[in-house]
């Protein structure tokens, strides 16, 4: 965006230090801001990109283009490609974020010291938010806008195949920044598509606080291992449907259904179901036949595949796998800690379920399953933060550390403490 | 402590590995125990260390022989030495975190979806911590006992001078683990001395949450830039006293040299003293002839030496600088941005002060400084959980992340999200 004002002889390095110091600046600002000035900027930007839609659809139709040329899948297509309903879904998705509460300022904790010292704990920006995704344009104005909400200021390094819509839609939450007073440097993207950018990114820890990757496993995976700087990473959700014996089998047939068959492609979707040893074979041959009947390819065990003549064999590799497709792992287990324990071993510690009417054996499994999410008698399909009630999110932190599940402008926030005292010392 | 146990021909790697899945194991159990019993496990760790109290003493004995070889320093010694009260001092901190509210399980804030989803944030422990110290061996048990009250297993990396101290009161953790009928490696000592042994720490992401570094500088800039795990650090703290125009200016004497000489050697020792332009020149004069008076070297700008005549002249160096000593650094500033502005270039995002009856201006630097702790009216020196009214702490983390500040027992900790349906699928 701010290509144009960079002298050309500037490295690569000194550019992204440019741009960190930029951002770093105008996180002072923006984090000081009134609540009402971070919703005007983010109202603002909606109404520029409803503006400039046909801009975004132009930059987008380059994008396309310059994909012809590596033969991208229809899978890559569809992730890049922009149209009139997805434009207005980026403005309406800014005007939501929008209209959520403004967390900068809360008053976490308050408590008073014997001593007299009043000590506060505040909600705080976490200060210059990196985030680096691939192919989906939509997530610059998504991501952009939790940053500005959450008082953040955020440098996003758009996949390399839609630089250009990523580009016209940045330009788009400038405009807004600056119709509202605030720095337009809150929201900067990096103005190359060199990879080489994402090592300097990882480096830059005067100027970024934490990195946020969306996107696929190597891109993770590459976040991972070279980063200087906290990740909050969104892993890969091997999600479980385990149906208990005491399961109410319709409850557990309309869940597995959805879990599996309502979006294939998210992160909430399962990926494997484990199945009680006491679960009547009658509603089990019945329930892969309805999975078989929505398009789904079982992958069984040998147990699985004497009910189901349909299924193919699944391999060690299978329970470990994020389809993100019409495909499902079934296992019979052997109760509700050999369930726990496949999933502590196979899974991904993002979202899993229970179905049981069992309130005990229930409990053991919401205790005992270490992922972000867990559920009972309910699709896992819910793993996402505007069905938690958070408005958007940026992903599903698959971390142990906070912010661990779904991270909204909320979890985009740290804390500091606050102590006002008249004259204490300490003895 | 379990070097006998082990095979001579495994290679380090392995033998770390090893630590690091008995860690996991040992991490479900200790996580999922009730509350009394890590209590009961403190306690009994705590009798422990008084009944081999003698056993302590003789294994620090070895380590300040072999200490003599490298030509200690004073304060080194002083670190690394264990007497009678040291030893007790210990055991009584371990009875205080035992009688400390225990953080696992807590349900931090609960709600319920209009489709009728119940969800609970529950607090739960991070898994393994990894902390590696230097030459005090009570960080040990002070350490060792915080992960036991939060649920965690720990890997604790003593330095190589309290090798053997660390191992004697790392035995008393183990003995109060198995009396109260947890796991022995809840709590383990790497059982070398090589440095080798923190490079495969920083990159056992399998088996480590988060790595807890305490010491000094090169280790803790060591342990960020290797490590491949979330790292909780505790950096320097060069902490300031910034006195307003309408400072109470005896608060201010009491708190200025409360916050440099009480104790010159914490990381919340004020290192900066930052003075208003409009403080008057003779109550400057005679503050700086008190902190002369108390044992203090005052290294000044132009403006203080202009009124002290024994204070060295200040470098630019002097305003990075953590003395951890008897010295001071001061600055002649004009008005509260100039102080915020200092202190956010200079300091390190731990603990600042201002000394104000303005309400105004006082609310302009609490919200303006970006530090963990910001204090008006009161020492620096209050920066330790302990006054903060958190038991006992590990350390003040200066990440910009969550935990912020002082880290206590609470503090390590994470969280997940229970869902409890009856059933719903997602439309």
């Amino acid at each position: 965006m701010t290509v144009a004002e960079r002298k050309p002889d500037k490295t690569l390095e000194a550019e992204m230090r440019a741009l960190g110091q930029a951002a770093r600046a105008a996180s002072f600002v923006l984090a000081r801001a009134k609540p009402e000035q971070r919703s005007a900027a983010l109202r603002h930007a909606a109404a520029a990109i409803r503006a400039r839609h046909g801009d975004i659809l132009e930059a987008n139709r380059r994008d396309m283009e310059l994909a012809q040329n590596d033969k991208p899948s229809a899978a890559m297509i569809d992730r890049l490609m922009l149209d009139d309903r997805r434009i207005e879904a980026m403005a309406h998705g800014l005007d939501e974020v929008a209209a959520l509460p403004d967390p900068v300022g809360t008053i976490l904790a308050e408590w008073t010291r014997p001593n007299g010292l009043v000590i506060s704990r505040v909600r705080v920006p976490l200060g210059v938010i990196g985030i680096i995704y691939e192919s989906r344009p939509n997530v610059t104005a998504d991501a952009g806008g939790l940053c500005i909400r959450s008082g953040n200021a955020v440098i996003l390094r758009a996949g390399s195949e839609s630089f250009h819509s990523s580009r016209a839609i940045g330009e788009c939450l400038e405009q807004g920044l600056a119709e509202a007073g605030l720095p337009k440097h809150a929201v900067q993207l990096v103005p190359t598509r060199s990879r080489e950018a994402v090592g300097h990114m990882l480096a830059m820890n005067e100027f970024i606080d934490v990195i946020v990757p969306r996107g696929g496993k190597d891109l993770i995976a590459r976040v991972q291992s070279e980063s200087r700087l906290p990740v909050i990473a969104h892993l890969e959700g091997v999600c479980h449907v385990y149906i208990h014996a005491k399961a109410d089998l319709e409850k557990a047939r309309k869940i597995v259904l959805n879990a599996k068959m309502r979006r294939t492609g998210v992160c909430g979707a399962a990926e494997t179901l484990l199945v009680d040893s006491q679960v009547a074979k009658e509603f089990l041959a019945s329930l892969l036949s309805d999975l078989h009947n929505a398009g789904c390819e079982i992958r069984g065990d040998e147990k699985i595949r004497a009910v189901d003549k349909a299924a193919k064999p699944a391999t060690e590799k299978d329970w470990f796998t994020e389809y993100l497709d019409a495909i499902l792992a079934v296992k019979v287990v052997d109760g509700v800690d050999a369930a726990i324990s496949h999933i502590n071993h196979y899974g991904s510690h993002h979202t899993d379920a229970i179905v049981t009417e069992d309130k005990n054996v229930a409990e053991r499994f919401l205790e005992n399953v270490d992922s972000a999410i867990v559920l009972l008698n309910a699709s896992t399909q819910f793993a996402d933060g505007g069905e938690f009630g958070m408005g958007a999110e940026i992903g599903i932190s698959t971390g142990r550390l906070p912010p661990r599940g779904p991270v909204g402008a909320e979890q985009l926030t740290s804390f500091k403490y606050v102590v006002r005292g008249d004259g204490q010392v300490r003895p």
